[in-house]
């Protein structure tokens, strides 16, 4: 089964001329792999797709897919306003070798839940690839109804979701809806991973598994092996680390700004990517702010990696 | 200058096969051109901007730039998620011949204000063309504050601002912070065209001026001259019109997809385009709901063009 | 007819110790009388309804019932969660002298179209006054649909409309909707109102009407007449002077604070209320927040009152 | 410690005349205490607090304290707008015999974060009574934010919160505020209370224990005494029983007129209560919707109770 387990959506490192930084993508591919990823999520929300030119993306899903060389799934996101524009990255993410696509509803343009359905339908009729459903109300400012997704689940037309609306009773829902359809329910949830297993999700899509995923395989295997009381435990620990996404002064950026930031903060301090700079028009943290990230990394023993 | 008067946002035909229909699309502009507009806004919302790929979005800029022949200005719609994106799109139109870019602030991923900020200066940073700041905050899902376009405007960073809140309280702030600076203050309200116009507005760009320009234009002439007697008893009938977008059942298709499917129903009715389709994941409207718009079109006494 | 004219919503001023200050609010009223008004609109948003209590209230309406001495209508907020408690208020305020009641749809519990139908049906017939549909969307966290507020008018179930959405557009759908039934539109906005009153609006209801009634009566006698020329220049001279709402620090305090702060603030300023404190948890405006008003006044040529 | 445990909050039943039905809701009560409840919350939003009047609302709570009789704490809504209007009715509860008041942040005129630490400093100044922080953003259009909560139980001006937003990662951060403050933490979760439990909670507010308190007794004293599998269990039964509320048309009443007339058309169908009417402006179920909760009741093998 393709999706299931640990599939971090991995940041995609830049240089100081805002290209993408293969080398440095290339260590943090490897870096997930080694940890014992069940797969990799390029593109997604995490991985700056929204900020990306369609050459960046290209470059990062091809880097990713090379050094991922089988070993785990690679989902790549197409992330887009509507079906055409959706269809055409998403063929091309199959060129370039990804496993599955991931997409929001459309998004801009408010649509029906008809016009939502005939979106997937579309898309998937379009494919030769399964179809991941991202379900990011924050992002896309509509919520995938859970009915709808049994439906598509159901239909064959959808392969899994990925639920970044951090609501377990929608998740719940969710399970019960796709149940029997074999379609894989994930989490986007850095914080709540332990309790969406759980209930039953089939696996976790933690941004803050960039940094420390050797936490969350940890926390996955526990709680796959019934054993919740581990997995509770590592779950404190991660939440306590997800506290860096905190530390940036939010009057000055947005919410993703200062986790992105925090995030490639961490990556830079950990000595797995090169430069801690995200896309524009996202701001850089502060020094102060970098600093006191890099403390409480050091606070929680997560040194340089190698 | 370039920003002022009737600029119309033209709808983008569409063939049966769902491609643009650069027959209807030539068609469309010309009547525009002859009613008098004083701009063509092309790759809007009301252009399905969103739904359209990037190849569909080139012939439709190229078909008005070639149409247009320089007779009044083309503003291209450059409406994407982060900055470098739009920077491409915007580099683009300009060598299609675009006279002007119309950009939002970043959407998908929330940013902060300073981030709004630096997205606007980078654009203009990277371009030799005016930009145009577009506030639809029913898309965007932010507002562009009055006080901060202000600033953009007296810096020489935007050229105009294209206002679809709906707001006027907001826009007369927007009027006020603008002072001085040179830049334009369109509305993009089909409604309220009159008494934007009594507050100050340089213009309007009003997704019914597909149907009607003539009216539009008569309405800005009258308002140009103080005669707002007459702008008002047109903006009265105008505002019946536009009662065509309330026709299509809104429990099956969103608020735009019935607005764009009246819009093209009413120009497919008085044979300015040959096919009211629009793009996916936009449903169609029924036969019933077009049948109303037809109806409701003879008895505002708009036939057949030619 | 009742609803027409101006009709400000009159702040209650309150003592040190956070009692109905009788005397400020008699003078207040009666300046307000001596201006020209053509109605008095008690316990709204301005007048704090929600902070005060029962007997607070009580105190107030009393003492503008008596002051107005039926010069003026007096119109009673009855502004609370559910139908009877609405009903409750509403009778009591019949009893204590109030012509009319404003009434909000249900809040803290969001209920649906045939609810709020139901509320201001049963309010009808619990009472022997004229109703008044307040429609404050940003406190009541929904908005009363124009062609539901139609229905009632031309049942005889509402007797008017108090419209403080800010959204022209709507307005004139209830304009259009209650054609022909009788029933006063009335605008809240203190920025919008020469707009409003070109549109057809019968009344203004603005909060800034506390400190300068003679402007809004001179704007409404110049709309009234037609002469939109003469109201545009009072309105525009009133938007400046609403500028005093944007004085206080947003971050400490929210916005009906800043705005109800500082009319209280300006009130004091122009000697017609002796305390410009608000009701609790409303914090007060700083010494500086206060002093830039006072010189705002001044630059406005608005000083003390006798 | 008087906030743990199974808490329900219980529903006031009606009379066909609209009265309180006090024999229906001692009944209701007892049944309650004799499945083993914690503690008793009367007037929440299920109690209708929000259309009860001022003289149902005390009949409501005389009853069930003299039904109660000591045997737990009962904690009475004080659900208002405005700080004084709280500090009133939490005085009349005390004196009716209500053990702690349960107030939410100031609504209808939003506030900002000071003005609500303000309002809670204020009721517990003014109260010889604990005070529970009612977290709802869903009614009250804002959240209390965990780290304000935080310092309120610190300094003791709180002694729990009851947290209805749904939230778990919110909910997470509230206990980690709260820690070592002594101050209790409630969800208000029907679907998520095994897992709200896990994760700490001390005790549990369930709309549905109205009409199954013996399943939230087992299913908390289960994950009292760490046994989450049988909770799970519980929390599963009990998830399915909520579907009731599913069952009434949406598109004819609010969301909260659904669940409360769910909950009392099943209290009726058990013979708990003599009439399953809500209070004004909350329309009745169908006969249609009436049948299927039986139905539904059925299957889930809750029948009459006695």
């Amino acid at each position: 089964m393709m999706f299931h387990g640990v599939v971090p959506p991995l940041c995609t490192p830049l240089t100081d001329d805002g290209e993408v930084d293969t080398a440095s993508l290339e260590r943090l591919t490897a870096f997930q792999l080694d940890a014992g990823v069940h797969g990799l999520f390029v593109l997604g929300s995490t991985g700056e797709v929204a900020q990306l030119t369609d050459t960046a993306r290209d470059t990062a899903l091809r880097t990713v897919v090379a050094t991922a060389a089988g070993q785990v799934p690679v989902l790549a996101g197409v992330i887009d306003t509507g079906t055409s524009r959706v269809i055409e990255h998403a063929r091309h993410a199959r060129a370039l070798g990804a496993d599955a696509v991931v997409a929001t509803a459309p998004f801009y343009v408010g649509v029906g839940e008809a016009e939502i359905r005939a979106h997937f339908e579309r898309l998937h009729a379009a494919l030769d690839l399964p179809v991941v459903a991202y379900d990011i109300p924050s992002n896309v400012h509509s919520k995938l109804p859970p009915a709808l997704l049994g439906d598509l689940a159901h239909a064959k037309v959808i392969a899994a979701v990925k639920d970044s609306s951090g609501d377990l009773e929608s998740f719940q829902r969710l399970l019960d809806a796709t149940a029997g359809s074999g379609a894989g329910c994930l989490t986007g949830s850095e914080t709540l991973a332990d309790l969406a297993l759980a209930r039953g999700a089939d696996g976790i899509v933690p941004g803050l598994g960039n940094i420390d995923p050797h936490g969350y395989v940890r926390l996955h295997r526990a709680a796959h092996t019934g054993d919740f009381t581990t997995a509770r435990a590592e779950q404190r620990r991660l939440t306590a680390l997800y506290g860096i996404t905190e530390i940036p002064d939010r009057s000055r950026i947005g919410r993703v700004s200062a986790a992105l930031g925090a995030f490639k903060s961490a990556l830079a301090g950990r000595g797995l990517i090169a430069c801690a700079r995200t896309a524009p028009p996202l701001l850089p943290l502060t020094l102060a702010e970098s600093r006191a990230i890099a403390a409480h990394l050091e606070t929680a023993g997560l040194g340089r990696v190698s």
